[in-house]
Order: structure tokens, then sequence, then C-alpha cells
């Protein structure tokens, strides 16, 4: 995913782009990297690991001396996290520097085409070809180099680029990538992210795919890849800088996890007025929403647990056909869609490269695209025929939380509302559904204010090789979200399994002392996921529950049991997770790992 | 899963009964036992583990004189594997007797009630209920007694009981879980399934759902739950005992992996005739193949996986729309279906209890269920609208290789049927495919005997503690089958990921020196797929890649690479899945496992 940042003006370069970089380390943070024009050559500095050793190697940007400047953190691609693997890459003759976030597909096959021609690489990374390939189209026009390595380059790329024989230009260009770029006090600034500009400017650009941008002390022009001269808009961001505080906790994913009640709370009461559900942006006439035939969710990871969810509620509520797909497989197998599908695409940067390139499938295809995103005027929310947003606020730990929280509760409020225009469900149906989503920020807070008792328990297996979770219907959906919390935060390999399937193979896993978390939220499959309990009982698991209050017959068949409140069996999810949660988090802390940044991941997927 | 035998007539019973039992090892090898009517008494013998053990500890049957008697192998469900818990179970005083294969889900309630009577219980097992209620409500006349613990037990069961009171009379009786009687020279047999009757009898009668039999000496006579008598008709059996012996191989899965060209040629030989497919089972019509708007796959385990390949077939060469449901899933979900819809049920031996259920689920909701199962004559066989065999022949190891490989072939031949049908490819790329699926077995073959490459791999690996395999598009469904096949027989974690979605949280679990077997066998997937594999080398992984002979490209991105020949991209699964079940097998092997019969498995799974 990487994070790019770029600053031109009257100020110290190195500072700001040091600042902006620590705002992107979510974007991933195997090494990280920043270049500056200084008296005639370009300054570079960079290193593998955390932004902090690139800090202590500048004394905090101030060897770099310079007002035109470029930096960049890293999550490795092609070759491993080093030093040389670091960005900035420079040409031969340290006249062309650049920083790049996405992956050039193309990169072997231009890598021996500039070996032909006497280019030597010192890295291991596609980022490198780009710097010898501007190198080798430059002929003293740097738009012209720009855009004639576009034409010649395949995959994605966000590209922050200094010419040395051009000091006072810095230039930027995108392709399914994200890049921003504002103005500040005294010059301009770009970044991969909102986060890494806002103390400077909350005024900004989104730079499109195939643009580009020629920044100075004064200016911002922007281009198309024929060289031609367009107009942008300017957006006002209206995010709360504090909130991407710790505020007192230990990690921002045990704070995060304490604002779900919020979050929940936040995604839906704009949207319930006099016991009606009503979503503005969703532009859809009850009309349009009778003729739906089908829906496709497509999202990746902990967004595509949502859509497992949606599709069990939708189908049962709704009667609308559902088909869930990660992104990354939709794209690519030529799904079949038409003008009476709806595609919902899931994402909370609203940035996810593969979630991104679905929508413009989709589109493509003719269907309807809505987007349920975070992150106000993200490309996913810009380029969707309509956005739901979820109100989570920022998110800063790599593991979601209440982004998770208020998806959920954005695709209650769908499903009702979709349920209710189709005849599906009565008025007084609709009535008790609102009542019970309005009940669930305060259950929520009572399942997490009982986090001591889920510590104890995880202290217990904090040794585990193998864990699984197990569920049925619904509950099978939350079993995915909690085996990717603890797998991604604690490094256990824990895997979710429908729970009657579990016996068709992977069942031979299970030996003596094996931990298997088993979901028991839906009354009418009890006995059915009771009698998948006994089973790997029987073979020596021990089983935590987490079943409905009041089902006292669950602790016959688990060793451990943790209830939640009673609610609709549409909504337990909302309420099974929280302990979930907590049990990821706890383990992840007790065996030392780096919960908000957990190796080998990043916050926000912007290649593939 | 478990399996019964019983018998009457004029041979000592319990000889015969052991000698059922080892053909039915197949369904459960936790524990065993028999009982036999001897003398005014029932005399009982039964042991934890292999039948082996029962057969030392009864001298061949030799302790246990009498002509009437019943037997078990177990696969555990409720209570664990013990002398105790296994069956047969008796009442308090030893005057009934039963076997029980399925699960009695009300049996909590059923044994609280028991117990206010005063009944006290040995075993924890759902069995033992039986039993005490068989007690209590005998009251001199057997058959009531069975009809009305039947209308009182919820679940599934199909049990063999002797009653002391009447020693002529063995009493058999079916609810969702298979059953069979038969005629032999001197008396009647029954069993779970044919391979433990073909000695003794090749025509046999299939007991249905909720139908009792009363077999004596010299009859056989069936009634109904309200003990109305019925007809019921006799099936001949046409197998070749032979054909399920080891035949000098080390494992029935090494010997059934290279029958692996036989069964494919069986299965395509037979239906294409004069460069078209004819599938007479089919009993569609050409117009009625033209009116499917969507294709419903239910299975479980490695059937599910053919499901997956071929939604991704059916899908982008007869553009229908495919939905691929795991069937204790489906059955629950209250899926949306109508007469429009194919659900196709795909199951080896045909008594798979979810994928019966799910069967019985989509004929209630109006849709056409088309079978694809590889044991003639077996419930899902007779409940199909329609089936289609696969004719691989008896299948023994519990791991599936020859029949998985055989209903690959069965989804090629029907996509190819419905696509040309529906006009979406023309006849000249109907002859090339089927040139192509011709070519396969001679292929598969070459495969095969480069076994000595792949074991040498394996046993670098042979403590590995996680292992990835990962694949985009239709390499995704093969790589659910490879990690599948490496955890059911060598007990280590694996898992399959489509590969762009590796990053969203499971490459956490990616450390130095951690396996990832890549397939590679979609030539415009190449490049995502190789920038996927950098991704996990770059974090320490050794990549495995799987690749078609040519892509030489491929070593780039593998640190080992495993070449199969060219075919079309539609069929790379029957090749790619050759490597990764050899592999599978010589892990297992080098472990020490169990191969045939891997721990807490069994290999037809008639419980839920």
């Amino acid at each position: 995913m990487c994070g790019i940042v770029g600053y031109i003006g009257e100020s110290q370069a190195a500072p700001i782009l040091l600042d902006g970089l620590s705002k992107l380390e979510y974007r991933g943070y195997d090494s990280a990297g920043v270049a500056v024009y200084s008296e005639d050559k370009i300054l570079m500095a960079k290193s593998r690991g955390r932004l902090k050793v690139l800090k202590e190697l500048t004394h905090d940007g101030e060897m770099l001396q310079g007002t035109v400047g470029i930096g960049h953190t890293r999550w490795a691609t092609h070759g491993s996290p080093s030093d040389v693997n670091a960005h900035p890459h420079f040409n031969r003759e340290e006249s062309i520097v650049v920083v790049h976030n996405g992956i050039i597909e193309n990169y072997l096959k231009l890598k021996k085409k500039l070996e032909k021609k006497g280019y030597v690489f010192v890295s291991e990374t596609d980022t490198e070809v780009i710097a010898h390939l501007l190198d080798y189209y430059y002929k003293g026009n740097p738009l012209e180099a720009v855009t004639k390595i576009m034409h010649r380059m395949e995959g994605s790329y966000a590209l922050g680029i200094i010419f040395k024989e051009h000091p006072t230009e810095l230039y930027a260009v995108r392709k399914d990538s994200p890049l921003i770029v504002g103005k500040t006090k005294d010059g301009h600034i770009l970044a991969s992210d909102v986060p890494a500009v806002l103390k400077y400017t909350r005024d900004v650009v989104f730079i499109e795919n195939e643009e580009i941008v020629r920044m100075t002390k004064e200016d911002m022009e922007f281009y198309t890849v024929d060289e031609e001269p367009i107009q942008k808009a300017t957006t006002h961001i209206e995010w709360d800088v504090n909130a991407a505080e710790k505020g007192g906790y230990e990690h921002f994913m045990l704070k995060e996890m304490y604002e779900q009640p919020k979050a929940i709370a936040d995604t839906f009461s704009p949207r319930l007025k006099n016991g009606e559900i009503i979503i503005e942006e969703l532009g859809m006439s009850p009309e349009e929403i009778r003729q739906v035939e089908k829906i496709m969710i497509v999202a990746c990871g902990s967004a595509s647990h949502v859509g497992h969810t949606a599709k069990y509620i939708f189908e049962d509520m709704a009667r609308i056909p559902v088909e869930v797909d990660v992104a990354s497989e939709f794209r690519y197998r030529n799904p079949i869609l038409n003008d009476r599908t709806v595609v919902v695409v899931i994402s909370q940067s609203g940035e996810t490269a593969d979630t991104l390139a679905a929508l413009r499938e989709a589109k493509k295809q003719g269907a309807r695209v809505l987007g349920i995103v975070n992150v106000v005027g993200s490309s996913i929310a810009r380029e969707a025929d309509n956005v739901m947003y979820t109100w989570a606020g920022p998110e800063i730990a790599v593991a979601t939380t209440k982004a998770y929280s208020a998806q959920l509760t954005a695709v209650y409020l769908l499903a009702m509302k979709f349920a209710y225009e189709r005849n599906e469900i009565s008025r007084e149906m609709l009535s008790e559904l609102i009542d019970e989503l309005k009940a669930l920020p305060i259950q929520v807070e009572m399942l997490l204010n009982n986090q001591g008792k889920i510590q104890k328990f995880a202290n217990r297996y904090l040794a585990a090789k193998n864990i699984f979770f197990i569920g049925r219907g619904i509950d099978y959906a939350i079993s995915m979200e909690g085996s990717l919390k603890l797998k991604e935060i604690s490094y256990i390999h824990s895997e979710a399994y429908a729970a009657g399937e579990l016996k068709h193979g992977t069942i031979s896993l299970v030996e003596e002392g094996t931990l298997v978390v088993s979901l028991v939220t839906q009354k009418e499959l009890y006995k059915k996921i009771m009698s998948n309990m006994e089973e790997v009982r029987t073979r020596g698991a021990f089983v935590m529950g987490v079943t409905l209050e009041g089902n006292l017959e669950a602790e016959k068949s688990a060793d451990y049991t943790v209830y939640i409140p009673e609610t609709s069996p549409y909504f337990t999810n909302s309420l099974a997770i929280i302990p979930l949660q907590l049990f990821a988090y706890y383990i992840a802390v007790g065996r030392g790992c780096d919960v908000d940044k957990p190796r080998n991941l990043a916050k926000s997927v912007t290649v593939e």
C-alpha cells in the first residue's frame, strides 16, 4: 500500500514530510525515506524499519536542508524490506527522484529493456524502473517525460517526482492509487491521504486517474495524460484531528472498540425519522427498490464479512437473492450483472484498490453501484452512483472494529428499508426492529464493560497454535470476523468454519485441548450447533460458547460460556463480535504483539 | 457416521457381523461392538479402538454363540470414544439391545424424562436413550414399541434392535440414515451400506425414511410408522468386490490417485458421441436447458470445491449465474429458489446427510434437482429428479481423489452441454474442448508418474506448522481442494486464500520460511498472482508455484516450480490437483499418519 508525501514552498520541507509520513504509517511501515532538493543536488535519507529510525537518522529532518521534497513509507510488494529497497529511488545521475505507491505490473519487461540500454539496477523494486524510465524519456521537459512513462507503464501508481533541473517544481500523478494535493500557508503539499495534510490545510483537490499535477510554491496546474490543462475543484474536509489520538487508551484498537456504541448510534440516528428509515443518499425511489432482482456485495477483508452477514439478512428479511464476493475475485471473473442488479461495495477507507476496481467493472456492466464508505470524499465515495456513509470517524488501528460495527449497522438499515418497501415486513415488524436497533449501543457498552472476564480467559490461550471458530447461518458470518481479528493481530492460525462443514475434513486438526469458539445465537439452530460442539469436544476440544442470555442449555455442550443480551436474530452479530474482539485484543497484548500495527499489514490496501 | 449390521438365520451370527463391520470401518473406527442372542440371554462384546481389538476380544466371534445378532462401528458424536460409549446399548434388564447410526437431537429432554421415571444411564451417548425408551414403551409387542419411540425421537437414526422375548425376530428402522436389507442363502442380513452384504447377497432392499422392517430366518416384513404393512422392491447390485482391494499399493489413497485417469475417462467416454455431448440421465430437453435462470450447487467438503470450480466455468462459458453453498448452510437458510433454478447436489457416497437434506429442501421449494453421485442406488441417486453418475468405482480412502476428479469431469460435461445448447459456444469451440477433455487422462498419468520430485520436495516440509494455498479465479477453487487434502491427512493447519485477499489480514501469519503454494494456471492472471507471490516472498515465505509448461517467468516469483501440461483454461484444475494430492500424500506418509483413515474422520458423513 505505501504512503507518499511531497511539499514545495517557503518552509523547510523535511520536517513537514516526516510529520506527514507519521500520519500515513498506517499504510505501511516496512521502511521509510525522504528526498529534498538542496543547493544544486538532491539529498536522500532512507532506512528499513519504522519511521522513528528515519527521524533519528536525519535529526528530525535537520540534516536535509531545502524547501522542496518528497517522502515515502513502505509496505513492501517487490523486494524485501531493506535500506536499498526503501523509497525514494534515483536515476543513475541522481538528477531525478521518485516515490511510488502501487505496483508496476510490467516492470520485468521494462527492466529488461532498460538493462539492454545500459541501465544498472541497484534495488529489487518495481519503482526503480520508474526512475530510470524517466531518465530515458527526459529531454528537458518534465511533463513530457511523465506522460511518456505513463503510456508505457501497466499497473497502479501514485508518484511524487522531483527533477534536479527544475528545482522550483514538484510533479505528481495518479493511476488507481489515491492522491490528494492542497495549498498550505506558504506553498503546496501532496499526500496519499487526508490525515497527512490536515495540519496544513483543510481544502484539498482529489487527483483522478491519469491526471498529472505540476506544483510550484505559488501554483498548482493540472494536466491530462495528453498534456492538456484541466481545471479541478477543491473539497473542504471537516474531520476532527483530535479524533485520531489515543485519548488515554493503551492502543488505538482498544479506543476504537470502546467507540463502537457511538459509531453504531451515529450511523443509525440520522436515518431514523418518525418510525421510518430515511436513507437520503440512497437515491432510490420505492419503485426502484421494488425492481431490484439481485444484490451483489463486493468487498475485502472484514468488510466482506459484513457482506456475508448482509446476505443472510437480505435473503431472509427482504427475499432478494444476494451474492457476496471478495473484490479481487469479482473483478476478474466476468460477473453476470444487469440493470436490475444493485452492486454494494463496502470499504472503510474508500480507497481499497480491488474494491474500487470492482466498482468500475460493475458500472461498466450497467449495474447500479452503492458504496458503503467511512471516509468522506474518498475514491469509492466519489465514483459510486450513490454512497451511504458509516459515521464511525477516523479509524487508525489496522484491525477494524468500529468501522466494521458501523458497516453492520448500515446494512441493517438497508435491509430493513428494502424489506419494508417490498412489503416483506409489516410496519409493526419494522417498528420492533427499529427498537432493537436502538438498543444495540447500550448493549454493546455492557459487553465492553465485561472485558475483565474475557481478558482472564484469553490469558489461558496465549500459547495456542490453532483456534477454530464455528457457527451456523448468520453465526458463521461472525465466526469469520472473529477468526480474522485473532489472526491478524495475534498471528495465531485460526480459521472459521460453517459448523456443519467441519466434519468434512478440518475436524482432523482438532486434538486434545484445541480451542473451538462456537457461536450459538440463533434459537432455531441451537440443537444443530450443539451437536457440532459435542463432536469436537468428543475429540478433545475445549469449547467456548457465545450464546444468548437464558440459553443455559449451552453450558452442557460448552466448557466456557459467554452470554450476550437478547436482540433480533438479525442483529446478533453486532453483539457477538464484542467478546471476540476483546478475546483477540487480549491474546495479542498478552503475546506482546504490536496490536495497532501488526506485521505485514497496512490499514488501507491500495494495491491489488 | 457409524456403521450398523445385523443378521438372523441358520449360521453363526458373530463372524458374519464382524465381517460386515470390517467393510463398514470407513464409516467410523472409534470403537466397535456386537450383541448376539444366545440361550435365553443376550451376549455383548464391545471395545474402544479399531475392529481388530474386538475380533481378538471375541476370538473372531467364537465367544458369542448364536444365530441372531447386531453389530456397530462408531464415529463418536455424543460421548468420547470409550468401551462404555461403544454400541450396542442395553436396557437395564439387558432384554433389549440396540445399535444406532445417527444423532438423537432431543436426547437431553428424553433422558431427563426417563431419569425422572427411575432409569439410570451408564454411558454418555444419545443412543442409550433409545434402549431405555424402548424398555419404557415395550408391553409385549416389539413393533408397537418401535413405532412409539419413532414418534418421540427427533433427529436421524438407523437402528438394529433385538428383543430377548422375541429371539426369532430382528427389527430395523430408518430415518435420515442409510439402511439396506437383503436375503442370504440361509437367513437375512442388514447393514448401513452395500459393501457389508456383497459377500452374502447381491439383491438388496433400500429401506426408506420412517420404514420398519421385521426380519426372521425365513421372511422380511415391512411396515410404516403407523404399523401398516408395505411392499418393497429389490435392487440388484452389479459392483465388483475386488475393486475394493489395495492391489499392491501401500494405501488405498495412492491406488485411487493412480486410478484417476481411468475415472476421468470412464466418466466422459460414454457421454461423447459423434462430437456431441449426450447425457441421457440428465432428462432435460434443449428447450429446458435454455430456460434455466440460475444454478445452485450444494455439496460438502471436496464436492463443494468441485462446485466452486463449476461456478467459474458455468458463469464464464455458459453465462448462467451460479451460487455455491455448503449443504449444512443451504438447508437452514431459507434459500430463494424457483422452477427455473436447477439445484445440483454433488456427493460421492450419495448418502451425505446434509446434502440429502438439502436436496429435499430444494425439491420442496419446487426446484429441479440434479444429483452428481458415485454410488449407484444411493439415497441421493434415488431421490434426485435426475442423476448423473460419476464412474469412479468404489472409493475407500477417506480423503477423496478419484471421485473428486470424476466429479470435475462431470461438471465439465454439464457446462459444455449447457453452453452449447444455449448458443454460448460454437460447435468448433465445443470440438476443441472435447479434444482437450480427451487429453486429460494421459496428462494426469504423466503428472502421476512424476511423483518422485514431489515426494522429495514434500520431505522438506514434514515439520511445517502452517501452509497456505493461494490462487485467483479458478485457481482459487483448486487451492481449496489442495489445502483440504493436506489438512485432512497430515493434520498440518493449511488454509486456502483468494490470492488478492491474503493481504487483508491473513498475510500477518506469513513469516520466515512459511510455505505458500501458489496456483498459476490462468494466463490473463499471471501478472496479478505473481505480484501476490512477491508480496509473500518479500515477507519471508518460500513459494511453490504450480504453473503451465512454458511459463518460465513464474520461476522469477517462485522458489520452486512445478509444471503441468497446457490444457483449456477451464480444465486446469484436473491437472493442478495431481501434484497437490501427491504433496499431501507424501507429507502424511512422511509424518507417519494413518493416510487412509485419518483421525476424527469418516468416509461417508451420514450425520449432520
